[in-house]
């Protein structure tokens, strides 16, 4: 049966789809310069960060709007109230891509990232591309098998953190403290934004299930 | 007027508070542990960490519970959304407190903090300190003043984390890179968890005037 109340459920859907298609861009692009230190591009996700922030300010103001008219009950409020979540984690999200971006520019014109360490940051760039290429398929289908992935995902990505560490530990580190802070608080965005993934992934798989996702 | 769905969001409250009197133990705890390399501490706060993420899931349950049956509207809503979120603050603040209490045990016997820094961090704990006891005051009365207040000691925080930085890339410094990572991801886990006690005094500011606090 469909409604009035499951369109507007739709288009919250659509919206917060329309969020990761934003942090998709914004971490791919705060990647490219970071490693590339190019400032334009740093600057572009800086000044997307605030079109998130206000796109989740309006579908957060929809959705309480939404409960408060029409009174959903069990599975339909239960829908309503991941979604704020999720919505939550898609705007820290982009604050993580923000903060790479960030890197990139107080950095200019010299690159954060050692050139040892471009493979490592491309590989988490690269996990991070396809948790988010497959949270969009666990937002718009609820696609729980998908949302298992994103915690294997997600060990690729930890895997790669403490690779991470250890270049900078290891006896050949030449690049004194100031770059190894940089890439510690890098290596933490990236696994920070992967977590939120997960968080994701684990909201939709209870939602679908009312199983608890290796929690 | 009191009702039941009064009494009820009492006692929401009351969780709220209890949470954030936990996450006060657990901050304090943790920084005792890792200031004075005290493992049976470290390993108290990183046990008592489950407990904290227990009490968000029930009182979730309780709060959705209660917006299903009661279908409160506007406000009452508003009140009980806010809720969800300020849960959420709380819990990751656990978790940040928990982060401080593994470095604490993964560096044991030694102290992971060098004695030049034991000052800067033991006065981020007392500005963690200080924010957890004036949310306690803005969850139980809501109070804007406070709620403002809290923004403030953040500034001092974020003053403290830069001290902290500042001293890491000193030409003084002489503990090498592990060492400056441990302090970076150890600041990084002070100015998180009052970043996460502002989102709460804005939350309560907003809820009680429907205006935005320096966001």
């Amino acid at each position: 049966m469909r409604n009035a109340f499951h369109d507007e459920l739709d288009s919250i859907t659509t919206t917060l789809l329309q969020m990761s298609a934003l942090v998709k861009i914004a971490i791919t692009d705060a990647t490219t310069g970071l490693l590339t230190a190019d400032l334009a591009i740093a600057e572009k996700v800086i000044a997307a960060d605030s079109v998130i922030d206000e796109i989740q300010h309006d579908l957060d103001a929809r959705t309480i709007n939404l409960m408060a008219r029409q009174q959903p009950v069990a599975s339909d409020l239960r829908t309503l109230v991941t979604s704020l979540r999720m919505s939550a984690d898609l705007e820290r999200m982009g604050d993580l891509a923000n903060h790479v971006a960030k890197q990139a520019r107080m950095r200019y014109p010299n690159s954060a990232v050692p050139a040892e360490l471009i493979q490592i940051i491309t590989s988490m760039s690269i996990v991070a591309n396809k948790l988010i290429d497959k949270l969009a398929v666990v937002i718009e289908h609820r696609d729980t098998v998908r949302a298992q992935e994103i915690e294997t995902d997600d060990d690729e990505m930890d895997k790669l953190h403490r690779e991470l560490i250890a270049a900078l530990l290891s006896d050949d580190w030449s690049y004194g403290v100031e770059t190894a802070i940089d890439m510690t608080l890098l290596g933490r965005y990236y696994e920070r934004f992967a977590d939120h993934a997960v968080s994701i992934a684990r909201r939709v798989y209870f939602l679908v299930t009312g199983e608890y996702l290796n929690y």
